[in-house]
């Protein structure tokens, strides 16, 4: 595994009143960091379970004490803006580069436990693993693509080190980093924030793609994604943009209207295992991606969903790091909404062709 | 295969100005079907193309074509209305019980043509298959939950009649007769009306249905549906409402707010096998569950996807006809959202707990 703070970046952990970890990543010189959380905040809440769905082999979890959860508060409450003027929020500095900490209203949480369900018809356990919060500017009204290049590294670099330290906490299978931006997603804090969610099971999608993989390498040898990403920049009508160490395209069967996938050229398993050279030119290419997709439908911010794939415990050396950064609208006074068709049967079907998403991902270039 | 109009029920076969089939049901006596549509129609738009996606094995329809089509029109120009008082409607007569049509805005039409794409990374072919628009009733305003029995067992006639046309053409693997209702399901058609769907691929939520139902079999020798219906009517805890040939429950690894299975107690592949008992009281369950999951959020229609799963082409030993009906409302002020985990990952989070979700049906009980 390569350094996961690779820049000089100072990492400070602390505990919010409630025992739940706060963690600053400042870029360059350590910043004090030693503000306090002075609310009085009662245990957060905890007792979800998974289940695994016997007619699909999908895990889901029941979070039940989710309903409760903060929904869209009013700015002047906003939980992760800095605690300034006698406000306190869930960070208890008056400023922050880049601030993660464990979810108040986990999906997944506390540590693993044995699985019930003998029948197999219905298996259970308790919703173990982790829920973090990535807070990424300390300006309410900004969004990750009014980042500079040294912020986007050191969130790529605060994405690193949780990867690498949640991966090794007991019954993780997946570490997963995302960010849900616009209330059309159903973001319910409008405070720009990623989020990241350590998983006691492989995810659906993920298992679904080591499944293809494995079929891939027994019938030809090689690397699916070696082959996928050779594939499209060799063809090209797909790609959006490519660097030295990264390229950035279409895929040839997107489900959404606008779906962006980056791989870096060197096959890693997840962000632990990028180099210097990919980790200093991520930043550039990732900012420009996001600004194009605001620049996709005139005014206004693009609504998407950012998630990086990472390797499932056990299959480092076919899983490919990629992230896919995808929008659900699809024209400027129009949304993708998944029903009948995608809801009942996960069939996807795209209004818009991948080629002509990738033109004119192309053609929004600054 | 079992008859598929086994009530006495009049079909009659017609063609709309561009060549769409139109077929209308009716109950009882045969009603004069003879209205001609008189609109200056163009063909229809084709053109779909189906993609398979080489990291997921998920096949997506790429229907560019589609973005044109008929969003939100005003209740005037409806075109699901019959056509009365000079206005000229997709349905040439001035009143029906039940109509069938083919979508003008298909996202699958046409016969089959071979699959390109040698390297394995980059398969497609033409959407072939073809897409049916189902309406149930004149009424503009009312929805599938105001039909009478009578009504609804002729939809269920319908379906039945149309499960067995659209099979037997060539080049069909899977057919799916669903209905959205609501906005905010993305119904953008108001006028109450179902959909089905004849794909040219198994979609890949019955080709994971079929995998687990492959492995049950190997493990057990028993059907995986058998044992997952006798297991939920043997515990009760998610059993919604029984009659003497169905159950429906809530399934114990429940993906969305409130979502309830239905499947008859005698198994079969698909809507043609039913027999005239499981007919007769489909109906009545049916409605009654429909009016239920609008009774959960006091006033006000819940949006709903009600989809039927049936046995894909040569899977009829092992998938077990049923239907899923779920809604993404969580609370009366709130929707479920697919956002980056349910999206990104297809890792569903649900706030209800299966069991509270089957309470509260059992409770909005008449």
């Amino acid at each position: 595994m390569a350094g996961t703070l690779t820049q000089p970046t100072a990492k400070t952990v602390t505990t919010l009143a409630d025992g739940r970890q706060l963690i600053y990543y400042d870029s360059g010189e350590a910043v004090p960091r030693d503000a306090v959380d002075l609310r009085p905040l009662d245990p957060p809440a905890h007792g979800s379970e998974v289940r695994l769905d016997p007619a699909t082999g999908a895990w889901v979890t029941v979070a039940a004490h989710r309903q409760a959860r903060t929904y869209q508060p009013p700015a002047e409450e906003c939980p992760l803006c800095p605690s300034r003027d006698g406000r306190h929020s869930e960070i208890p500095a008056d400023d922050y580069q880049v601030a993660v900490f464990e979810n108040r209203f986990p999906s997944l949480a506390g540590p693993p436990a044995a699985l019930e369900g003998a029948d197999g018809l219905r298996v259970s356990g308790p919703g173990a693993g982790r829920c973090e919060v990535v807070c990424f500017t300390a300006d309410h009204d900004a969004s990750f693509a009014d980042l500079d290049e040294r912020r986007a590294r050191l969130v790529l670099d605060a994405w690193t080190d949780r990867t690498a330290e949640l991966a090794a906490l007991p019954g993780i299978r997946q570490v997963y980093c995302f960010e849900n931006r616009g209330a059309e997603i159903g973001v319910t804090l409008a405070h720009p924030h990623g989020q990241i969610y350590a998983f006691p099971f492989t995810t659906p999608r993920t298992a679904r793609m080591t499944e293809r993989a494995a079929e891939h390498r027994a019938a030809t040898g090689r690397s699916l994604f070696d082959d996928l990403l050779a594939a499209e920049r060799a063809d090209g009508a797909r790609v959006v943009l490519a660097g030295e160490h990264w390229t950035a395209f279409v895929p040839f069967a997107a489900r959404w209207p606008y779906e962006v996938h980056l791989y870096p050229h060197r096959r890693v398993a997840d962000l632990t295992g990028l180099d210097e050279p990919q980790r200093a030119e991520f930043p550039r290419l990732y900012l420009e991606l996001l600004r194009r997709f605001d620049r996709l439908f005139g005014a206004g911010r693009t609504p998407y969903i950012s998630a990086w794939h990472q390797a499932p415990a056990g299959q480092e050396d076919e899983l490919a790091l990629h992230l896919e950064l995808f929008t659900i609208r699809r024209a400027a006074d129009k949304l993708k909404f998944l029903a009948g068709v995608e809801s009942g049967m996960d069939a996807f079907v795209n209004d818009i062709t991948p080629e002509d998403a990738a033109r004119r991902l192309r053609e929004v270039a600054p």
